[in-house]
Protein backbone atom coordinates (compact mmCIF):
# COMPACT_ATOMS: atom_id res chain seq x y z
CA UNK A 1 0.00 0.00 0.00
CA UNK A 2 0.87 3.63 -0.71
CA UNK A 3 2.55 5.57 1.92
CA UNK A 4 -0.38 7.99 3.15
CA UNK A 5 0.35 11.54 4.55
CA UNK A 6 -0.68 12.04 7.96
CA UNK A 7 -2.13 15.74 7.02
CA UNK A 8 -4.35 14.00 4.30
CA UNK A 9 -5.30 11.34 6.20
CA UNK A 10 -6.29 14.17 9.38
CA UNK A 11 -7.95 16.69 6.51
CA UNK A 12 -9.83 14.07 4.80
CA UNK A 13 -11.13 11.95 7.88
CA UNK A 14 -15.15 12.54 7.99
CA UNK A 15 -17.68 10.52 9.88
CA UNK A 16 -19.25 7.97 7.84
CA UNK A 17 -22.47 6.32 8.44
CA UNK A 18 -23.75 4.58 5.48
CA UNK A 19 -21.78 1.77 5.59
CA UNK A 20 -21.93 -1.45 3.35
CA UNK A 21 -22.52 -5.05 4.79
CA UNK A 22 -19.19 -6.89 3.36
CA UNK A 23 -17.10 -8.40 5.97
CA UNK A 24 -13.64 -6.79 6.69
CA UNK A 25 -11.11 -8.94 6.68
CA UNK A 26 -9.47 -10.01 10.12
CA UNK A 27 -5.65 -8.97 9.15
CA UNK A 28 -7.18 -5.35 8.40
CA UNK A 29 -9.22 -5.39 11.97
CA UNK A 30 -6.05 -6.11 13.70
CA UNK A 31 -4.63 -3.39 11.90
CA UNK A 32 -6.76 -1.12 13.00
CA UNK A 33 -6.94 -1.97 17.15
CA UNK A 34 -2.78 -2.28 16.58
CA UNK A 35 -2.98 1.57 15.27
CA UNK A 36 -5.24 1.97 18.56
CA UNK A 37 -2.90 0.62 21.20
CA UNK A 38 0.24 2.62 19.88
CA UNK A 39 -1.73 5.78 21.46
CA UNK A 40 -0.60 6.84 24.84
CA UNK A 41 -2.16 5.41 28.16
CA UNK A 42 -1.86 7.38 31.75
CA UNK A 43 1.35 5.46 33.44
CA UNK A 44 1.17 3.38 29.98
CA UNK A 45 -1.23 1.07 31.74
CA UNK A 46 -2.65 0.03 28.41
CA UNK A 47 -6.03 -0.88 31.01
CA UNK A 48 -8.24 -0.88 27.77
CA UNK A 49 -10.08 -3.73 26.33
CA UNK A 50 -11.75 -3.99 22.00
CA UNK A 51 -14.46 -5.88 21.82
CA UNK A 52 -15.53 -6.81 17.93
CA UNK A 53 -18.80 -7.87 17.16
CA UNK A 54 -19.57 -9.59 14.42
CA UNK A 55 -22.24 -12.25 15.98
CA UNK A 56 -25.36 -11.28 13.66
CA UNK A 57 -27.74 -11.62 17.17
CA UNK A 58 -25.26 -9.94 19.26
CA UNK A 59 -25.38 -6.96 16.36
CA UNK A 60 -29.20 -7.29 16.90
CA UNK A 61 -29.12 -6.69 20.48
CA UNK A 62 -27.17 -3.46 20.17
CA UNK A 63 -29.42 -2.28 16.71
CA UNK A 64 -32.38 -2.58 18.77
CA UNK A 65 -31.17 -0.90 21.56
CA UNK A 66 -29.64 1.88 20.03
CA UNK A 67 -32.29 2.60 17.86
CA UNK A 68 -35.14 2.58 20.42
CA UNK A 69 -32.89 4.86 22.38
CA UNK A 70 -32.56 6.80 19.30
CA UNK A 71 -36.37 6.85 18.72
CA UNK A 72 -36.84 7.97 22.34
CA UNK A 73 -34.08 10.97 22.50
CA UNK A 74 -35.48 12.43 19.23
CA UNK A 75 -39.00 11.74 20.55
CA UNK A 76 -37.96 14.32 23.51
CA UNK A 77 -36.39 17.09 20.78
CA UNK A 78 -38.00 17.33 17.92
CA UNK A 79 -35.84 18.76 15.60
CA UNK A 80 -36.93 22.56 14.81
CA UNK A 81 -37.99 23.07 11.47
CA UNK A 82 -35.67 26.02 10.54
CA UNK A 83 -32.52 23.31 10.79
CA UNK A 84 -29.91 24.01 8.56
CA UNK A 85 -29.33 21.83 5.88
CA UNK A 86 -26.44 20.23 6.69
CA UNK A 87 -27.33 19.76 10.28
CA UNK A 88 -30.40 18.37 8.92
CA UNK A 89 -28.47 15.74 6.24
CA UNK A 90 -26.14 14.72 9.70
CA UNK A 91 -29.73 13.73 11.50
CA UNK A 92 -30.80 12.01 8.45
CA UNK A 93 -27.20 10.03 8.26
CA UNK A 94 -27.57 9.42 11.91
CA UNK A 95 -30.82 7.77 11.87
CA UNK A 96 -30.15 5.37 8.90
CA UNK A 97 -27.41 4.35 10.97
CA UNK A 98 -29.37 3.57 13.84
CA UNK A 99 -31.49 1.54 12.60
CA UNK A 100 -29.96 -0.66 10.24
CA UNK A 101 -26.68 -1.15 12.69
CA UNK A 102 -26.73 -4.79 12.74
CA UNK A 103 -25.86 -4.48 8.73
CA UNK A 104 -22.66 -3.66 9.67
CA UNK A 105 -20.09 -6.18 9.32
CA UNK A 106 -18.35 -4.88 12.78
CA UNK A 107 -19.32 -2.80 15.62
CA UNK A 108 -16.06 -1.90 17.76
CA UNK A 109 -17.05 -1.42 21.29
CA UNK A 110 -13.50 0.58 23.03
CA UNK A 111 -13.24 -0.28 26.62
CA UNK A 112 -11.31 1.30 30.10
CA UNK A 113 -11.04 0.61 33.04
CA UNK A 114 -13.39 3.21 34.89
CA UNK A 115 -10.70 4.57 37.55
CA UNK A 116 -7.24 5.51 37.64
CA UNK A 117 -5.79 4.13 40.44
CA UNK A 118 -3.12 6.68 41.34
CA UNK A 119 -5.73 9.56 41.01
CA UNK A 120 -8.47 7.57 42.58
CA UNK A 121 -6.89 6.39 45.71
CA UNK A 122 -6.27 9.69 47.00
CA UNK A 123 -9.78 11.51 46.23
CA UNK A 124 -8.76 13.15 42.66
CA UNK A 125 -11.95 11.86 41.18
CA UNK A 126 -11.79 14.39 38.23
CA UNK A 127 -8.42 13.86 37.74
CA UNK A 128 -9.06 9.59 37.86
CA UNK A 129 -12.05 10.50 35.00
CA UNK A 130 -9.76 12.42 32.52
CA UNK A 131 -6.65 10.37 32.70
CA UNK A 132 -9.06 7.53 31.92
CA UNK A 133 -11.06 8.99 29.42
CA UNK A 134 -7.39 10.63 28.22
CA UNK A 135 -6.21 7.49 27.90
CA UNK A 136 -8.75 5.59 25.95
CA UNK A 137 -10.04 8.28 23.19
CA UNK A 138 -6.55 8.65 21.70
CA UNK A 139 -6.81 5.17 21.31
CA UNK A 140 -10.43 5.49 18.98
CA UNK A 141 -8.89 8.28 17.60
CA UNK A 142 -5.86 6.58 16.10
CA UNK A 143 -8.35 4.01 15.30
CA UNK A 144 -10.46 5.87 13.38
CA UNK A 145 -7.88 7.29 11.13
CA UNK A 146 -6.49 4.05 10.21
CA UNK A 147 -9.60 2.86 9.35
CA UNK A 148 -9.77 6.12 6.70
CA UNK A 149 -5.82 4.73 5.69
CA UNK A 150 -7.31 1.17 5.09
CA UNK A 151 -10.62 2.26 3.60
CA UNK A 152 -12.84 1.44 6.44
CA UNK A 153 -15.37 4.08 7.03
CA UNK A 154 -16.49 4.71 11.06
CA UNK A 155 -18.19 7.47 13.13
CA UNK A 156 -17.47 7.50 17.11
CA UNK A 157 -20.54 7.40 18.83
CA UNK A 158 -21.87 7.70 22.30
CA UNK A 159 -25.33 6.83 22.49
CA UNK A 160 -24.51 3.09 24.05
CA UNK A 161 -23.87 5.06 27.15
CA UNK A 162 -27.40 5.19 27.73
CA UNK A 163 -27.97 1.46 27.51
CA UNK A 164 -24.49 0.63 28.80
CA UNK A 165 -25.51 -1.81 32.00
CA UNK A 166 -27.28 -4.03 29.72
CA UNK A 167 -24.89 -4.21 26.89
CA UNK A 168 -22.35 -4.91 29.24
CA UNK A 169 -24.31 -7.65 30.72
CA UNK A 170 -24.94 -9.02 27.33
CA UNK A 171 -21.45 -9.23 26.33
CA UNK A 172 -20.15 -10.15 29.47
CA UNK A 173 -17.98 -7.20 30.23
CA UNK A 174 -16.59 -6.67 34.09
CA UNK A 175 -18.66 -4.17 35.96
CA UNK A 176 -14.97 -2.46 36.69
CA UNK A 177 -14.68 -1.56 32.56
CA UNK A 178 -16.70 1.34 30.61
CA UNK A 179 -17.61 1.30 27.38
CA UNK A 180 -16.24 4.43 26.15
CA UNK A 181 -17.26 4.58 22.59
CA UNK A 182 -19.32 2.25 19.81
CA UNK A 183 -17.65 2.63 16.60
CA UNK A 184 -19.55 0.86 13.56
CA UNK A 185 -16.89 -0.52 11.33
CA UNK A 186 -17.46 -1.12 7.51
CA UNK A 187 -16.55 -0.37 4.21
CA UNK A 188 -18.26 3.37 3.02
CA UNK A 189 -21.13 4.11 0.62
CA UNK A 190 -20.13 7.33 -0.18
CA UNK A 191 -16.47 8.64 -0.52
CA UNK A 192 -14.27 10.30 2.29
CA UNK A 193 -13.60 13.96 1.82
CA UNK A 194 -12.49 17.32 3.35
CA UNK A 195 -14.34 18.03 6.43
CA UNK A 196 -15.92 22.14 7.24
CA UNK A 197 -14.55 22.73 10.61
CA UNK A 198 -14.47 26.85 11.99
CA UNK A 199 -11.01 28.30 11.14
CA UNK A 200 -8.02 27.71 13.34
CA UNK A 201 -7.62 31.36 14.38
CA UNK A 202 -11.25 31.12 15.66
CA UNK A 203 -10.15 28.27 18.36
CA UNK A 204 -6.57 29.34 19.42
CA UNK A 205 -6.26 31.73 22.79
CA UNK A 206 -3.46 33.46 22.79
CA UNK A 207 -1.85 33.37 26.63
CA UNK A 208 -4.84 34.50 28.44
CA UNK A 209 -8.59 32.99 27.36
CA UNK A 210 -10.34 34.97 25.06
CA UNK A 211 -7.17 36.61 23.65
CA UNK A 212 -7.09 36.19 19.60
CA UNK A 213 -4.14 38.17 18.95
CA UNK A 214 -0.46 36.76 19.62
CA UNK A 215 0.91 38.53 22.52
CA UNK B 1 8.43 18.61 3.63
CA UNK B 2 8.23 14.78 2.94
CA UNK B 3 5.04 12.75 3.10
CA UNK B 4 5.04 10.81 6.45
CA UNK B 5 3.05 7.58 6.32
CA UNK B 6 0.46 7.82 8.65
CA UNK B 7 1.34 4.28 10.54
CA UNK B 8 5.09 5.05 10.63
CA UNK B 9 3.94 8.29 12.68
CA UNK B 10 1.48 6.25 15.12
CA UNK B 11 3.79 3.86 15.35
CA UNK B 12 6.90 6.00 16.57
CA UNK B 13 5.32 8.19 18.24
CA UNK B 14 6.32 7.99 22.21
CA UNK B 15 5.95 10.48 25.13
CA UNK B 16 8.67 12.83 25.08
CA UNK B 17 9.40 14.89 28.97
CA UNK B 18 12.69 16.42 28.64
CA UNK B 19 12.14 19.31 25.86
CA UNK B 20 14.40 22.42 25.16
CA UNK B 21 13.18 26.02 25.96
CA UNK B 22 13.58 26.97 21.69
CA UNK B 23 11.08 28.90 20.34
CA UNK B 24 8.20 27.25 18.16
CA UNK B 25 7.12 29.00 15.27
CA UNK B 26 3.36 30.41 15.37
CA UNK B 27 2.92 28.64 11.95
CA UNK B 28 4.13 25.53 13.18
CA UNK B 29 1.63 25.55 16.57
CA UNK B 30 -1.56 26.81 13.81
CA UNK B 31 -0.66 23.54 12.31
CA UNK B 32 -0.51 21.42 15.22
CA UNK B 33 -3.87 23.25 16.25
CA UNK B 34 -5.73 22.76 12.98
CA UNK B 35 -4.57 18.78 13.07
CA UNK B 36 -6.70 18.79 16.53
CA UNK B 37 -9.54 20.53 15.11
CA UNK B 38 -10.14 18.03 12.50
CA UNK B 39 -11.14 15.61 14.90
CA UNK B 40 -14.75 14.64 14.84
CA UNK B 41 -17.20 16.15 17.81
CA UNK B 42 -20.35 15.51 18.84
CA UNK B 43 -22.80 16.70 16.47
CA UNK B 44 -20.19 18.34 15.01
CA UNK B 45 -20.17 21.37 17.72
CA UNK B 46 -16.98 21.72 17.71
CA UNK B 47 -16.76 22.95 21.30
CA UNK B 48 -13.34 23.55 22.07
CA UNK B 49 -11.14 26.08 22.83
CA UNK B 50 -6.92 25.74 22.70
CA UNK B 51 -5.02 27.59 25.34
CA UNK B 52 -1.65 28.31 23.97
CA UNK B 53 0.59 29.35 27.12
CA UNK B 54 4.00 31.25 26.15
CA UNK B 55 4.04 34.14 29.05
CA UNK B 56 7.20 33.27 31.65
CA UNK B 57 5.09 34.54 34.57
CA UNK B 58 2.02 32.46 33.46
CA UNK B 59 4.50 29.15 32.58
CA UNK B 60 6.01 29.62 36.31
CA UNK B 61 2.27 29.74 37.68
CA UNK B 62 1.55 26.36 35.93
CA UNK B 63 5.25 25.21 37.06
CA UNK B 64 4.60 25.83 40.81
CA UNK B 65 1.48 24.25 40.79
CA UNK B 66 2.04 21.59 38.98
CA UNK B 67 5.57 20.94 40.70
CA UNK B 68 3.88 21.50 44.25
CA UNK B 69 1.43 18.57 43.64
CA UNK B 70 3.13 16.29 41.72
CA UNK B 71 6.11 16.18 45.34
CA UNK B 72 2.09 16.05 47.33
CA UNK B 73 0.84 13.19 45.06
CA UNK B 74 5.00 11.30 45.48
CA UNK B 75 4.76 12.13 49.33
CA UNK B 76 1.50 9.84 49.65
CA UNK B 77 2.31 7.08 47.48
CA UNK B 78 6.29 6.28 47.85
CA UNK B 79 7.62 4.24 44.82
CA UNK B 80 8.34 0.74 45.68
CA UNK B 81 11.83 -0.43 46.03
CA UNK B 82 11.65 -3.38 43.41
CA UNK B 83 9.62 -0.91 40.45
CA UNK B 84 11.14 -2.34 37.36
CA UNK B 85 13.65 0.38 35.40
CA UNK B 86 11.54 1.32 32.74
CA UNK B 87 9.11 2.82 34.76
CA UNK B 88 11.54 4.45 37.24
CA UNK B 89 13.25 6.00 34.03
CA UNK B 90 9.60 7.25 33.07
CA UNK B 91 9.06 8.84 36.88
CA UNK B 92 12.45 10.44 36.75
CA UNK B 93 11.53 12.25 33.43
CA UNK B 94 8.07 12.82 34.39
CA UNK B 95 9.41 14.41 37.79
CA UNK B 96 11.86 16.63 35.59
CA UNK B 97 9.35 17.56 33.45
CA UNK B 98 6.71 18.80 36.37
CA UNK B 99 10.38 20.41 38.37
CA UNK B 100 11.10 21.80 34.83
CA UNK B 101 7.82 22.88 33.27
CA UNK B 102 8.29 26.63 32.94
CA UNK B 103 11.55 26.41 30.38
CA UNK B 104 9.11 24.82 27.47
CA UNK B 105 8.18 27.05 24.69
CA UNK B 106 4.66 26.57 24.89
CA UNK B 107 1.75 25.04 27.59
CA UNK B 108 -0.90 23.72 25.67
CA UNK B 109 -4.90 23.36 27.24
CA UNK B 110 -6.49 21.63 25.32
CA UNK B 111 -10.33 23.08 26.82
CA UNK B 112 -14.34 21.70 26.18
CA UNK B 113 -17.64 22.56 27.01
CA UNK B 114 -18.07 20.90 30.48
CA UNK B 115 -21.81 19.47 28.88
CA UNK B 116 -22.90 18.10 25.88
CA UNK B 117 -26.88 19.67 25.36
CA UNK B 118 -28.01 16.51 23.98
CA UNK B 119 -27.44 14.00 26.19
CA UNK B 120 -26.95 16.59 30.00
CA UNK B 121 -31.15 18.03 29.09
CA UNK B 122 -32.53 14.36 29.61
CA UNK B 123 -30.29 13.61 32.54
CA UNK B 124 -28.45 11.05 30.52
CA UNK B 125 -25.08 12.57 32.29
CA UNK B 126 -22.94 9.44 31.51
CA UNK B 127 -23.21 9.85 27.86
CA UNK B 128 -22.68 13.70 28.39
CA UNK B 129 -19.47 12.68 29.82
CA UNK B 130 -18.39 10.10 27.27
CA UNK B 131 -19.49 12.72 24.49
CA UNK B 132 -17.57 15.73 25.77
CA UNK B 133 -14.49 13.56 26.86
CA UNK B 134 -14.96 12.04 23.40
CA UNK B 135 -15.28 14.92 21.58
CA UNK B 136 -11.70 16.84 22.93
CA UNK B 137 -9.20 13.43 23.23
CA UNK B 138 -9.37 12.79 19.79
CA UNK B 139 -8.47 16.06 18.96
CA UNK B 140 -5.53 15.85 21.28
CA UNK B 141 -4.55 13.01 19.41
CA UNK B 142 -4.48 14.38 16.38
CA UNK B 143 -2.42 17.16 18.13
CA UNK B 144 -0.05 14.58 19.16
CA UNK B 145 0.52 13.01 15.68
CA UNK B 146 0.73 16.03 14.39
CA UNK B 147 3.51 17.51 16.97
CA UNK B 148 5.54 14.01 16.27
CA UNK B 149 5.30 14.75 12.23
CA UNK B 150 6.38 18.24 12.86
CA UNK B 151 9.52 16.74 15.42
CA UNK B 152 7.50 18.78 18.70
CA UNK B 153 7.94 16.67 21.77
CA UNK B 154 4.84 16.58 23.69
CA UNK B 155 2.90 14.35 26.42
CA UNK B 156 -0.63 14.15 27.15
CA UNK B 157 -1.21 15.12 31.08
CA UNK B 158 -3.95 15.33 33.48
CA UNK B 159 -2.37 16.20 36.89
CA UNK B 160 -3.62 20.03 36.56
CA UNK B 161 -7.01 18.59 37.19
CA UNK B 162 -6.24 18.82 40.50
CA UNK B 163 -5.57 22.62 40.88
CA UNK B 164 -7.99 23.55 37.46
CA UNK B 165 -9.98 25.73 39.06
CA UNK B 166 -7.13 27.86 40.01
CA UNK B 167 -5.68 27.27 36.53
CA UNK B 168 -9.06 28.55 35.14
CA UNK B 169 -9.19 31.80 37.07
CA UNK B 170 -5.38 32.86 36.55
CA UNK B 171 -6.32 32.47 32.56
CA UNK B 172 -9.66 33.86 32.74
CA UNK B 173 -11.05 30.33 31.61
CA UNK B 174 -15.20 30.24 31.90
CA UNK B 175 -16.61 28.28 34.52
CA UNK B 176 -18.79 26.14 32.25
CA UNK B 177 -15.84 24.99 30.23
CA UNK B 178 -13.15 22.30 31.88
CA UNK B 179 -9.31 22.16 31.12
CA UNK B 180 -9.33 18.26 29.81
CA UNK B 181 -5.45 18.39 29.11
CA UNK B 182 -2.05 19.62 29.55
CA UNK B 183 0.07 19.21 27.03
CA UNK B 184 4.10 20.83 27.55
CA UNK B 185 5.55 21.60 23.63
CA UNK B 186 8.69 21.89 22.81
CA UNK B 187 11.79 20.27 20.37
CA UNK B 188 13.08 16.81 21.74
CA UNK B 189 16.35 16.31 23.97
CA UNK B 190 16.00 13.01 23.08
CA UNK B 191 14.70 10.76 19.87
CA UNK B 192 11.50 9.55 18.89
CA UNK B 193 11.02 5.72 18.07
CA UNK B 194 9.17 2.86 18.52
CA UNK B 195 6.96 2.43 21.46
CA UNK B 196 6.37 -0.72 23.27
CA UNK B 197 3.06 -2.14 23.77
CA UNK B 198 0.99 -5.38 24.88
CA UNK B 199 0.46 -7.67 21.68
CA UNK B 200 -2.93 -6.57 20.17
CA UNK B 201 -4.32 -10.09 20.31
CA UNK B 202 -3.89 -9.52 24.22
CA UNK B 203 -6.62 -6.62 24.23
CA UNK B 204 -9.20 -7.97 21.02
CA UNK B 205 -12.35 -9.68 22.30
CA UNK B 206 -14.05 -11.16 19.66
CA UNK B 207 -17.87 -10.79 20.00
CA UNK B 208 -17.94 -11.78 23.87
CA UNK B 209 -15.37 -9.94 26.60
CA UNK B 210 -13.02 -12.63 27.24
CA UNK B 211 -13.29 -14.68 24.10
CA UNK B 212 -9.59 -14.23 22.39
CA UNK B 213 -9.80 -16.87 19.55
CA UNK B 214 -11.94 -15.44 16.44
CA UNK B 215 -15.13 -17.30 16.96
Amino acid sequence: MAEQDLFEIIYSTRAMRRLKPDPIPEETLKKIIDAGIHAPSGGNLQDWGFVLVRKPELKQFIRDHYWGMWQQLQGSRPLPADLPPARRRLMASAAHLAEHMEEVPVILLACAKKVYPAFASVGQDRASVATVHGSIYPAVQNMILACRALGVGTVLTTIHCCFEDELKQKLGIPADVEIAALLPLGYPQGRFGPTARKPVEEVIHWDMWGQRVVG
